[in-house]
């Protein structure tokens, strides 16, 4: 018997997938990696008080009630230089030169800006009465210690970068890349980089998971067209596996070829179903041998590139134990839109000026690949979608 | 007298910057560059006409008006492979297998579905009428020879990828990679592989830059921390203008060290502006040195961020002719948020459940860019946002 699962019930499958292992990196490798461990500040953040102005660091209660009119006169101690420790202390009735970043010195809680001072044959003149701790950042004002920063699962982007090289964290435990071997089969297909002979087709599927893999923070590995013949492709699968944590083997589920799938799933593992409700890509399988995953996608480029971008990427995503937000545009559906019942459906869509049009497929899956912004989910048990109906466009 | 501009003047600048050379790549390296030429199709694709399911290839006229109470017996030819051009052409009162995808025989033009026929001692039975080219793909139904399918300046990415394998496009002409310089300024800064010492401050910026560059196709090369010395920082920036196509300078914009970074702007080209209206990140400086570039920028590490990320990006896009769509999420202002006149703005923003909340900046750089989510811009001669107005979150 055929098992056909919801999407639902596959992604909840994705919650019990194994766990890849973490690594460390340098934070100059780690760019679109996955966090495994929280990030916790050890130390205050800029860990030490600084002046947020370039002007004279002082005691806040000798500028009190000071004005233009009667300004307050502060014999000059000298000058603070950024990035050096201040020899300088404060008394009352002194100031010093302080740069913008520069360390207060013990003593002085305010800094008088440059702008409402002026020298007078060697003392400072301040024109305006200070607040204490005015123009003053303290030292734990960015990050205090023990502050969760990143947390674990995020994707490493240029930010994080900025922020772990902030912290000095330069190594970071990252989930090591998962490795997939993809398997293009079909007698029909020939490679993209063959000359074409009708009525041979190129293959789409293999080239796009390399790419997607890759964008996802995965090691694909591309073996090649196997066509339709069960010995050979248990062999490719086997030795897929071997070097692999997975194997996508796209065509492999379709109508022709959908029964030699299955027994090889089943030399290999075990098949933990035999169909998705959803369209398109229903011809999705999945089997897992031993801690390994052999997932086949439809052959149909639209079809495979659906199945990876809304199910496929969930379990990639569960391997990593990856936290991701879903990027949507919403808009309004342009025309009416009749889906049938029992398959929850991935509808291809153009958007401009927050006005969405379906693409109608036929087999067009290039000009669909090529014009598509995005794909509206319609539930399983919904009917379709009304003229004006707002709507989510999931990039 | 020092040229400060707005953003838009400053923008309308990067339209006559120099644009960089194309080179040609394979498809497995055009991930995240920019194409230089429209990819238009040379041929029809699928190239040939197909059924789009499993069934019998035949003449749509034998089976006018048939029905399952008065089915049409055909004479069943044999059977066509997928991949393969068929032998058979086929005449009145005449059938063929035809699997998905296989190519139609010469004479037949309609499919009937596998699940509407029946095998009849070596006849097949069809009970159901089809229409002319039911069940055909025709050849140019997914792309025609000469349709634009890639406009240039899209940054390619896996659906790209999968389009371009299917039109066998395996070598791209993609704009080669622009080189970045990136050297950190101020005494104050440290190595985040370096042990802190008070009041010393790690280098953020080299860091941000280095991978902020990468994700936008750019080939970083740090060239390290130079301490407040012009003659040092003439010396290294030199080098790195010679090594590179432009050269970003962090830190070497503000008070303290602006003067010489003017002078070494001034001995090595021509100064474009010495600052820009827009907060944060006012102290941003532009040189033109013979077609190369160099770019102070800011050294507070969210004002540099910023000013990366809403005008420099666009100058690399203009160096790149890329077209790029400006993603965006829409909300509403949790609180009333009150702006100066005369700078553009760009405020740091948490968004959550469509409520769009400021992040109150002090001097809390790590932590702001940490938690913000994407930027709310206020206009120039904006006055700021009322509780309750709705805006875009600029990702």
């Amino acid at each position: 018997m055929l098992k056909v699962i919801s999407v639902d019930e596959c992604i909840n499958l994705f919650g019990n997938i194994r766990i890849v292992e973490d690594e460390e990196v340098d934070i100059d490798d780690a760019l679109n990696r996955v966090l495994s461990t929280d990030i916790v500040s050890k130390q205050n953040l800029p860990g030490f008080n600084r002046s947020s102005v370039d002007g004279y660091a002082l005691k806040a209660k000798d500028t009190y009630l000071c004005s233009e009119s009667m300004p307050a006169v502060l014999c000059y101690k000298g000058e603070i230089k950024i990035g050096i420790k201040p020899e300088i202390d404060i008394e009352d009735g002194e100031c010093v030169y302080i740069p913008t970043g520069g360390m207060m010195p013990k003593g002085a809680d305010g800094v008088a800006m440059i702008e409402d001072c002026e020298g007078l044959k060697g003392d400072i003149v301040v024109n305006k009465s200070l607040a204490r701790w005015e123009n003053v950042v303290f030292e734990d004002d960015d990050v205090a210690c023990g502050n969760l920063v990143i947390g674990s699962g995020t994707t490493i982007n240029s930010n994080h970068a900025a922020v772990l090289s902030g912290l000095g964290k330069t190594r970071v435990r990252v989930k090591r890349r998962i490795r997939v071997g993809i398997i293009s089969t079909g007698d029909e297909l020939i490679s993209p980089y063959d000359e074409q002979e009708v009525p041979k087709v190129r293959d789409i599927n293999g080239f796009y998971l390399k790419q997607v893999l890759k964008e996802d923070g995965c090691l694909p590995n591309y073996y090649g067209i196997v066509g339709d013949d069960e010995e050979d492709l248990y062999n490719s699968v086997k030795m897929a596996l071997d070097e692999n944590d997975m194997v996508f083997l796209s065509g492999g589920s379709s109508a022709g070829n959908r029964d030699f799938t299955i027994n090889i799933m089943e030399r290999l593992g075990r098949v933990l179903f035999h169909g998705i409700a959803v369209k398109p890509g229903k011809p999705t399988l999945m089997a897992d041998c031993h801690g390994k995953y052999i997932i086949g996608l439809p052959g149909h480029p639209l079809s495979c590139a659906v199945v990876y971008r809304f199910i496929i990427k969930k379990l990639i995503d569960s391997m990593y134990c990856r936290k991701r937000d879903e990027l949507y545009i919403e808009g309004a559906m342009a025309q009416n839109y009749h889906k049938a019942k029992g398959r929850e459906e991935y509808l291809p869509v153009t958007i401009k000026d927050g006005i969405v049009n379906p693409i109608y497929v036929k087999s067009s899956a290039i000009s669909v690949i090529a014009r598509c912004r995005g794909f509206v989910r319609i539930e399983r048990d919904a009917e379709g979608i009304l003229e004006g109906q707002r709507v989510e466009v999931l990039l």
